[in-house]
């Protein structure tokens, strides 16, 4: 129990679930602690853009106390969480200097997500990184225009093929809008920049285990989505599954069974997803079981059984089948406050209902594929619609307009502002992966200061799981 | 000498003096081939504002390709460049992946620019890192950015105290810009954003060893300058010089010979320049001579002696005590370029003459000081003014739109849009810096994906010297 007299909040994570249920609580008697390891919320959606170079990191994860500085009651912690104590109702979170700090609360909500899932192949990830982080992203944007300057000074041509071949695994809506977007870059974004490839020829490859890409959308509007990805060139490998994955390629295994090598250089792994591991750690503090996606299995009020204080929200909870996607958090963390805000008064916890807003997903410029209750749209209109409803929940006045004004420069011209390749999320990275271990001491001195070579092993710049 | 037939121009270097030098070949009948080891041009004079969070990477460093996308004359490559044969007239230069290529010339021009100095202290770069590079200011706006974050949940008023004071050394435009831009974020770009911290509370001292900052820009401006820090709050430290870095403070020796300590976390290094390594490199291959700050000293046109054919220009030249700015840069670039030209036409190389257009640095919004021939500019005057150049040779025409919007979003409300801190450039690594080799494995965890913990010591993620 908390030793102050206000009511007191702690929420895990400042995604959607976690940053709506701080918005909610505005107007209640009750101090919020939002807690999470990073400074900024992440507009999931939109990550794909920030990987080919669309918008920048600003744009898609604006800072979490700035988007909460009206928000009197909520103190934002920039720190990682390591365990709860749902007796003592305590959470301890580690500082990023290492030290630990004691959260006492009166109402919790865990909003961790998830995070990429490589469904018991976790050695695939340095390979093909996933589509979850910030550092994912930009991680991918090096990989991904550093795969053209490869090829544009590569004399080998069946070398400069393999660094123009992209193969995307998963073909639900983060696998379609990052092949899109590669493949629209390859045949627009870049024209006139290289002089010995022609970034058109580029090959991208989308391998999903389904029988057609963005099953949950229907077969009307899958089908026209694999029709657009076909239009834009990219090839399709439906009821395929990825065995295998290594510096220079994938192993795919096709509906009939068998066996093919793919040679590529950039992979990018949009497959699956798995709950955040706070999920475990939560559900082994309050005595729940977890789902086989790591999800805690939660009351019909996104509580906790047997403690009715505790909320696990989003993507990290197990509840009638719910999808892990952006409006089932949104609609978590709202009821997880307004259940915080009616016990306040007295009042019972209502069940979690959860409107469906339907789905959408973009494919190219002026194409997406839309599904609202029971409106279908695609191709123009569905983009138009696209972009109406990024526009509206996109976080901050300022980063709508910045956005907007990014995507008139892409969609009117084609061209990618955000192409800087850091040494941080260099192709020189990727060729330190793929160079093997004995040829790393060679790679290296280009990129590295001298006076700091020998003591960064730590700092690999790879989130946390 | 090259086989080709069409004259070979090898220019090493895309910062502003390779740039020009490439754009003013255009309608020459030669072949260029630029290679550079990043893949952008980095438009230096406005770094400041990627470090304190106005611009973002794309609106400080657009693609090198992109900029010369309709020179259709000029080959980007993207290659670290490691050797120099005058004899054989050939670079060599390591792609990313460590293959070596050779590319023959019949004219060199090598503009590597400058790193940092520190005087020899390299040592003191881990916890002072300087200004030079899109990594240093991404580093430094993690370390910026992450400092406020500490602050915010560090129980300890001292401690705090340590978060809350920047130290920058050095009293030049970029000491200058920085250490305004620092004390305005404190003051009006934060606004809102903690609950605990007063962010105005920040320290920002300037360390210079001077007797008052922007000593070049004259009396004058040298003492605007200084009271407009004044009033932002900027403590001045003159004929002062840093002794000694660590991760906790900074030791400081005054004008009359006694040393201080500072107690500070966040240090940032503006204090001098060093040729870059290749500059040595090719004054051996060339049997030229370096000054102390590594320059080529260089013939009245700006080619090596002996060598009329191999261009030395930008911060690379030593030459009649031009400084080693952006203006210098340009104008030695297309000198020799044009240079090149006249003597395809079989005309003679005329000497480098040097047009002072003046410098200027900007203080803090509505503030800069400008010197351009007899006229001196300051206060609000002296900003327009370097809003009208900024714009006008910001590179690209959708840059300059971009950069527009952002100032105006920051001029107008003080806000910041680009704070996003990366698990590459977090507070972690800041931590793990300061943390002292045994305290390292307790505080890695929250920022490794464990799989790839044990073998990514190679990529520190620091550029090149």
């Amino acid at each position: 129990m908390a030793d102050s007299p206000v009511h007191q909040v702690v929420i895990v994570g400042g995604g959607f679930g976690g940053l709506f249920a701080a918005k909610f609580l505005r107007r209640a008697p009750v101090e919020v602690t939002l807690v999470d390891a990073r400074n900024y919320h992440l507009f999931q959606p939109l990550l794909y853009q920030l990987a080919t170079g669309i918008l920048s990191e600003g744009e898609v994860a604006p800072p979490l106390r700035e988007i909460l500085r009206r928000h009197a009651n909520v103190t934002v912690e920039m720190a990682t969480v390591e365990g709860f104590d749902l007796a003592a109702r305590t959470v301890t979170a580690q500082r990023p200097d290492g030290t630990v700090r004691t959260y006492p609360y009166d109402s919790l909500v865990v909003a961790a997500g998830a995070a990429q899932s490589y469904f018991g192949h976790d050695e695939f990830s340095r390979y093909a990184p996933g589509m979850k982080t910030i550092d994912d992203a930009l991680e991918l944007r090096g990989r991904i225009f550093g795969a053209f300057e490869m090829a544009e000074n590569e004399p080998d041509p069946e070398a400069r093929r393999a660094w123009l071949t992209f193969v995307v695994v998963g073909g639900g809506p983060t696998g379609v809008e990052i092949a899109g977007q590669i493949a629209e870059l390859a045949r627009t974004g870049l024209q006139g920049n290289f002089r010995r490839i022609d970034p058109s020829e580029a090959e991208v490859l989308l391998v999903d285990g389904g029988k057609e890409v963005l099953a949950t959308f229907g077969d009307r509007l899958s089908a026209k989505a694999a029709a657009e990805l076909r239009r834009l060139g990219v090839t399709i490998r439906s009821k395929s599954v990825v065995t295998d994955v290594d510096p220079f390629g994938v192993e795919v295994r096709g509906a009939d069974g068998t066996t093919e090598r793919i040679v590529c250089r950039t992979k990018i792994w949009a497959a699956g997803v798995q709950a955040s591991p706070l999920a475990r750690l939560l559900a082994e503090a309050g005595g729940a079981t977890c789902d086989r996606a790591g999800r805690i299995v939660v009351n019909d009020d996104c509580t906790l059984p047997g403690h009715p204080e505790v909320f696990a929200i989003g993507d990290m909870m197990a509840l009638r089948d719910l999808p892990g996607v952006a409006e089932v958090a949104m609609q978590s963390g709202i009821h997880a406050a307004n259940t915080i805000k009616r016990r306040l008064h007295g009042e019972e916890a209502a069940m979690f209902t959860y409107r469906d807003l339907g789905s959408m997903a973009t494919i190219s410029r002026f194409h997406a594929v839309v599904s609202f209750r029971k409106l279908r749209l695609s191709g123009f209109l569905g983009w138009l619609m696209w972009l109406l409803v990024h526009i509206t929940f996109l976080t901050g006045f300022r980063n709508r307009l910045s956005a907007m004004f990014h995507w008139t420069g892409t969609f009117a011209a084609g061209g990618r502002a955000e192409r800087t390749i850091t040494v941080r999320q260099t192709v020189g990275r990727v060729v330190l992966e793929q160079a093997g271990e004995g040829d790393i001491a060679r790679v290296v001195p280009p990129f590295v200061r001298h006076d700091d070579a020998g003591d960064a092993a730590p700092d690999d710049g790879h989130p946390p799981p």
